[in-house]
């Protein structure tokens, strides 16, 4: 078809309420099969309960299967989680489930990774306008007097959120206002949107003196790096900020990993460097991976890996000769309720690890973090010692056909 | 549980041929649950093939299921993608569909997007190590010269890889040599480090003479950028280098978008500012999101969401007050083959887009990167036009329960 | 030479109470000259006083000289400076002086740049050591507590410096802390190094308890980015963060700049594209330019430029049709006491700007905003109207010799 | 005065031929006291001939002296500088010429530093604008064929510079050509920013076709990053990418630095995580610190510093316990020719490193690439023994007055 011709569109459709129901979505499907020529047998056989999809997707045709492994046992010494667990990693890359498998006996045996929450909050960063960078000024000074008017107003459409604190940055005649809030355990971007464009309109309404008034606002100003890597978020802010470490005995490295310490701590050395000749934002072996998997799993949203797999591993050895491995993620966005959590293989992999429902997203992010380290130590061990390509070519797709 | 006291490892069972089999999977499941107490009956509802797992997950147990919308008519006009095409997306983020779709029939109503492969590429970055950086100078000056017989180990192991050429990069007495390969319709990742580590061997068996000889080498040095965000990635080689563009008449943006072309240029203007104080790298409204709904459709490796997103978006206002939109995609790492292309619903979601099989990457490239120009036009008006949050109301989870 | 032979070395000589005579220091040229074959008469001709240079330099041997020019009028309209201000500019780049003058000007007439200070202070950022990361955690929650205490420690040592707060950063087993002070009209890093060990003593002599007592602590971090470019810097801390911003007609945009409001908004455009491809820290078209002339002139830390060149350049066109420009710095690093500000020409450029001694640093911080907001008009203009290439043809070095 | 009344501008007096005689230097210093109330009386003493800053710097009433010191000596083993040398620093920051002595002492008893320069250029990075994406794609596609053209029209505005190739780099329906040229001994600025204007003129008079045509360009983009830090500066192409490396007997490691080789392993590994927080570009020491004294020595452009001071530093330790200290430079901006070499104490002090006029710019990169090095060591040094406080209170300005 030529670029110069418009179709006459042919709309997905609408369909009554929306299109929630199984015979609607099966009407769907086919409309789709329909006009691509496709078959949709497998997508068309999945067992969620498409009512319960209002509110996480339009236009459903059935679902997407992504096969799922089950990796340890991981001994987790957290605050909120401490005991074995079990991690399902949803993924088609293989050597993936081995390799953190390997990496989290190795911890477990070397009694368990230590994990901590930092911080737990999450932001939206309106821009507010102005008509000069002397009104500009005059507005952030005056702001601070405003939090509790403020909070009140934002907080007021949630029952869940809490404004911690307002932090402005200015830009020239604009000042950009972070809103941190408490989310409490969803991830919870819905949640502070609303609360904070109450918050924006209070001030707008507010702020009557001609000589710090906003000329107007937007809700986003990119600067909150939602589901993008950025420098910002190394100070954290966005999602619970979580550090996970592990003493490992020498001979347990030797035993699970086959190198030394040492051999760890000059592979965390080198590939440093390839990760600032790069410019990189952070330092990790394969953060992305486990993320993923762990979040296709759980129902998290997935988008959220962008931002998530920001953070920092370290390798050290330690004046006994044995290693010290641990990751600092800044950014980590999980949830254990809202968004997709209660979704059938989500609900049951959240139970899987003792984290469904409310009360659970620190104890989620602790074993999340342990399981990143974990998978630090399996993929930068097989760096070391050489024996990455072996491992991929006995798990991964280039085994002879 | 205490942290000192080590609990006998209950290691997940291996199975005879590490258990693909229908009944092996639903074992480990049994098992799973018997540990952990979960009841995983959706997990174990999947209709995919187990035995076609074996080189995509270890420790099967089941599937993961993600809803699955449908979203179009998105019009193409790419020298690989030509025509109308309806993109499956696989999310639990509510409102997603819908904001795609709208970006869509935008686009098409103004008679598609343009899209076009700029690279098509990917690379593995070892690292050499030598005595001095004497040596490592040397080495550098002498490889160009044998760059055909490390071609040819490379290539030798692979039957569609391609090295296309050798890039030096000094690092002390290190030197990255980062090898660039044509991979075809695969991602290529295990194809190519296969193929380096032969390059590797080669180099280190065949520089004999002492002033320019290799002590060791690293397979990996992190340059890559292989699933994480960085600088290095805007000049590409990390997948296709995809540019999708679109000239919308006012008209149009107003119609569907609900804002002016100016109002557009003005929101892309202040979230890059936003973008830029928070140094994130690249600009986006929200690639994340659409990249990760259509990865875990097209059954793509959905880690390489860090790497993809890293992008540039652009809107402009033209002479004649129209607007023109572009995304700018460095590192699309798509597939058509390998990984998990072939599996049920990915195979399925593929074939909807005519994608499946060899020779289709460079399509589903062009169709991807238009999708994603869909999205942030959306997105971009959704906040210029103050829509955003009626429009995560009418869609996502905010109802009242 | 070759590298096997090491040569006996000539040290340079130390002389009694380190050399600061004047004859001393001719003896130590003189000594130069003999070792080198040089001659160095014009760098004998300097007319500071040389005993007035310990603290500041050590092995002297005369002075550099680089060329000063004079731009102005700027009128700015700061909280602290008020006025028509001539600025200093020491540089051997042909134009640049020339570029600031015009810019000025075209301030000037449309009635001066508006300045504002809007944060003013600096950091060092020590790193704790711990046994592990609950040890770690377990530090950075008990800190707080002893603020008091630590702070009465730190600023035992100074008669100038406050210390404001402290900033924990978890990374793995270690704490970075922030100390943030203000540090009055000196750039302070001297001060606050020693504040701040004063501050690491008492918290290593302090925290006795084992389950939070740090092992030990290096002063520096890196992450305080003292003389280097970094995302942190966008959040300030490291000296005066001043925004500087005018309202310029259209009519006195054409008359100076020779360009309409709207393409100096499409050159920003343009080049904030070319910015984020780079991966670029911050957006600016020459801040360094003007920095360096000033910080020479001034005698200010010249290798604060590193730091003090982050920033973000902003132009835009107000609904009048008119051009608001500004510039945002948030690391503007200066002062008109200690370091260099005392000696002969550069006491004299403080007071050509009525800025030397106590009382002027935020006065010359919004100054120096002025003029690098004047710099990027002119440099904006020039590239935008296509002049710049005759601009240095004119003033630079491509004239026939 | 205030911002509402706009003065009658006093603008600086243009005299006759621009002003540079000494009596025309003298009055408009004159007429600056006269403006500003403030003695100029060291700024009007330099001895540099006055005449010759014609293309150097405008609007002049002087010099500004800085304290110039001498550190030595220097073993370099480089391809183009080879011997012992005496390097010129000019700052007021005390210790700093302390400091770099002690690296450069260690160094030579050690045998030296051996430099490499690996790459030799310079570039300018103009956009092209189209009107569409598919515009942008064919023209990309169609200029390697005109390269020998534009090579052409570019070199014939020039004597020395060599147009070595053109990058292209899409971004949207616009693209960035590299043009990237060896400019000899010359930083080469202005010759290659007038050597590229005439290259873009025969682009846009000669791609006549309208499938391929741009519309419009600007000579600047942004991308090129003169004069300011980005991840682009770390592939090189802007100025000389050089590195230096010693290897240091653990012996001379502790007698001259007071610590061990692995203690300096230590502070790099602690201090490359601060760096990596702080989302920096590139990992040093203090670069900035020994290439701003060494650009004011010398006559550079003062203001590259911003890009210069982009590269990363290395420590090792060496399987027989020794250290191996590496700095990477892939972008050092210097020059023997052109710009501000030729100035009295800048020409003078390029000849004490036997580096004045043509044929020595390599020479310089190699001695200034050891001079980094030895900073590097002498920093990381004080920090790992805890010395660093007190070398600056003996030689900064922290001591009682």
């Amino acid at each position: 078809m030529s670029s110069n011709t418009i179709p006459p569109l042919k709309l997905v459709p609408r369909m009554h309420e929306q299109g929630y129901q199984k015979n609607q979505v099966d009407a769907r499907r086919a409309w789709t099969e329909e006009q691509t020529g496709a078959r949709l047998a497998h997508v068309g056989s999945g067992t969620l309960d498409t009512e319960q999809w209002r509110g996480n997707i339009e236009n459903p045709i059935g679902v997407a299967q992504t096969p799922l492994g089950i990796a340890g046992p991981l001994q987790v010494n957290g605050e909120h989680a401490d005991g074995v667990f079990y991690m399902p990693l949803a993924t088609t890359e293989g050597a993936l489930v081995r390799s953190y498998e390997r990496g989290m006996v190795c911890l477990t045996r070397a009694g368990g990774a230590t994990a901590r929450v930092y911080q737990d909050e999450n932001r939206i960063s309106p821009v507010f306008f102005f008509e000069n960078v002397g009104t500009a000024r005059a507005f952030a000074r005056a702001l601070p007097a405003a939090f509790e008017d403020i909070r009140a107003a934002a907080e007021s459409t949630t029952g869940h959120g809490r404004l911690l604190r307002l932090e402005c940055h200015p830009l020239g005649r604009q000042v950009i206002v972070n809103f941190c809030y408490y989310t409490g355990d969803a991830q919870g971007m819905n949640m502070i949107v609303k609360a904070t464009e109450a918050g924006c309109r209070w001030i707008m309404e507010h702020t009557t003196e001609s000589s710090q008034r906003p000329q107007r606002y937007y809700i986003f100003s990119g600067m909150n790096s939602e589901k993008r890597a950025s420098g910002f978020l190394m100070a954290g802010g966005k999602g619970k900020k979580v550090v996970a470490g592990a003493h490992i005995p020498a001979a347990l490295v030797q035993a699970y990993l086959h190198v030394t310490p040492a051999a760890m701590v000059d592979i965390w050395h080198h590939t440093m460097l390839g990760h600032v000749q790069a410019n990189a934002i952070g330092y990790s072996g394969h953060y992305a991976n486990g993320l993923t998997a762990m979040f296709i799993a759980c129902g998290q949203d997935v988008a959220n890996v962008a931002n998530a797999c920001v953070g920092i591993t370290n390798f050290e050895e330690t004046e006994s000769g044995d290693l010290y491995a641990s990751v600092t993620l800044p950014s980590l966005t999980v949830a254990t309720v809202g968004g997709g959590t209660a979704l059938g293989t989500s609900r049951e992999c959240l139970a899987l690890l003792g984290c469904s429902g409310s009360g659970h997203a620190p104890k989620l992010a602790e074993i999340m973090g342990a399981t990143l380290l974990a998978g630090e130590l399996s993929m930068g061990a097989a760096i070391a010692s050489g024996e990455f390509v072996d491992a991929h070519e006995t798990y991964g797709r280039n085994r002879p056909q």
